[in-house]
């Protein structure tokens, strides 16, 4: 009841403000007749709207509801508080304006044209919280387009995850080119996590979604999972966890399914295993789980009320800043040397100690260097 | 320059600003994985979007561009500080959270099902600078579709004018359904001000729009059109200003044209007349023309820095104060109470005071008892 009484009471998490006190004496500035004077400015050259008005610092949040945290496939309305947040923590740490958008439609099409026609009023856009595979064709719709987005669910959590476990293997003296990683989970996050592996040239890695592993068939089931097939899975195993996770030294959840990672199939990784057990609000397995059967290991989740971490929440607004700074999106290599500075943070990482906290003051520049 | 400096230096006149202060304490519930309680509540029920986000205070200011302050049509990134600016007056004044939406799109429908997709995240929309006739048929898909929506330009300036014309009656002892008023403009403003008289039951009006007097032909330019035929113009006199202004006791300018109206035409108006010359931020006439033919008359503009000024700036806000509270538009009934309240907080109008002072504390009150 406690979060629901938090946001009861605030009635919501964000609000509008003036930037300057309206009176008598500045309305004709603020207002009518000398707005006028602004219109027909940018009316000139429309790039005027980035120094004359909020555009240039603000960001839309879009979702449409359909992989919202805690519910799934919801209406709009339910992701609006998950937004807010959102927008919480991109004024709290990067200073910038943040407006939450949910939309009523959950056409692809419908949600590129609908943020088309909402650019004039921002600088760029944050995809949140779309199902797979319509949030990647609505990234790559929005680049055809020459509209700046960026993907947090994507792209911002394969930043998270890859510092973390760049810090995770230096921590335990492993090379990330030499171990067996098991992803599970192909939506959004996992394919995120999937692509920046790929820039990092790994090669055994495993990915597998709610069917089992995916290997190469010509029948994969869309051309993001051909994508993953042809890049992963050296040897083309088939089947489940079970076969996916034996000998893993790494193991990466992304599923959203609460409990999935059991103590026995633990019991088939490396001595001292890597667990990123990402899903939210409930990871895929708890450490007294891994206790049971391996004494030294290191344990992630993306929860703010557990040790280590690992959540975009600290990078999203900072790559945000750098895109509104820069006026550019973010590639893949960009991505990899952004993981690269956030991590490089930790000077001696351990096991409890893999990634910086979340509101540690120095991730803004580390983010920034990697543009 | 000094409006455009001004501009520059605040860069926007808005910013987002979290309810409440983030921090490693309060994470949790601000964001994952307290905020899966609410995404779930209101999954639930909808409706707790309004009790759990901040939705139930919010609106959307929207608009197309085709009708902008000092530019007309544009595109519109344009119309951005204007609608800044509004969104300055509904926090300021009302205390209400407005997001300045100015949409890339001209076609009626594509805006329409734009503000159906955004209603996740709103209360009310308040329709903005649009061209007519398409805001009308806009605001008709609104109310057919039960979004809450009022169109400020034709609603707020029905009011605001009202008030003003009661009262400059009221100061010279004429009755309003006795005179003869000549309303030039058949756009927004103008086809909601001949609303508003119309539901006032006036008899002698005459309505011009560029072509001239709206009469009677079964040719009128659309159904807006017909309908100020049909209500309007007793005798079915054709002709332009000259003709529609002789003997006229009021003038109601909402033209956009700088100049329209010259002294030679106020000599045809009777002795004492009442000329509200409501065009921004050029008025159709400045008082020195008006001062060449007649010593006794009642002027006012729309304009902040002019005395007697008539505009919707003190009134919309409140209106949505008002819509937010009771969860309701309003109609021109209420719209009349309204402007009968803001009008009897002059309790002894003169030519020189007709309506109260833009921020007058006592104009809230007054609308929100239209309700």
């Amino acid at each position: 009841m406690k979060a629901l009484e938090f946001h009861r009471k605030l009635k919501g998490k964000i609000e509008t403000r003036p930037k300057a006190k309206v009176s008598s004496k500045n309305l004709h500035l603020i207002y009518t007749p000398g707005v006028a004077e602004v219109t027909r400015t940018i009316a000139k050259d429309l790039g005027n709207s980035f120094i004359y008005t909020a555009r240039g610092n603000n960001v839309a949040i879009i979702t449409d509801g359909s992989r919202t945290i805690g519910v799934g496939k919801t209406f709009a309305e339910a992701s609006l508080p998950v937004m807010e947040g959102k927008a919480v923590l991109f004024k709290s740490l990067a200073g910038i304006d943040a407006y939450p958008l949910c939309l009523a439609s959950k056409s692809a099409r419908e949600i590129v044209r609908t943020i088309e026609i909402l650019a004039p009023n921002f600088s760029a856009f944050n995809i949140e919280d779309i199902e797979s595979p319509k949030c990647f064709e609505i990234m790559e719709q929005l680049e055809k387009k020459n509209i700046i987005s960026f993907h947090d669910d994507q792209q911002g959590a394969a930043i998270a995850v890859l510092a973390g476990l760049l810090n995770a293997l230096k921590a335990l003296k492993k090379d990330l080119k030499k171990v067996k990683i098991c992803l599970a989970g192909a939506g959004a996050a996992g394919y995120g996590v999937f692509k920046i592996l790929k820039e990092m040239k790994v090669k055994n890695l495993i990915v597998l979604d709610s069917q089992g592993i995916i290997f190469r068939n010509g029948k994969e089931k869309n051309r993001y999972f051909r994508e993953i097939a042809l890049a992963t899975n050296p040897k083309n195993i088939k089947g489940g966890l079970d076969e996916a996770i034996r000998g893993a030294d790494v193991f990466i959840g992304l599923t959203g399914k609460a409990g999935l990672l059991k103590s026995s199939q633990v019991a088939f990784m490396v001595e001292d295993p890597i667990i990123f057990s990402l899903s939210n609000p409930e990871p895929e397995i708890l450490e007294p789980e891994i206790r049971k059967v391996r004494s030294n290991y290191i344990y992630a989740t993306g929860r703010s009320d557990f040790p280590n971490q690992i959540n975009n929440a600290s990078v999203f607004p900072w790559v945000f800043r750098g895109i509104l700074d820069n006026k550019k999106g973010v590639d893949w290599k960009s991505s990899v040397r952004i993981a690269k500075a956030i991590a490089s943070l930790v000077s001696r990482p351990s096991r409890s100690k893999i990634l910086p906290k979340i509101f540690d003051k120095r991730i803004g520049k580390a983010v920034l260097s990697g543009f």
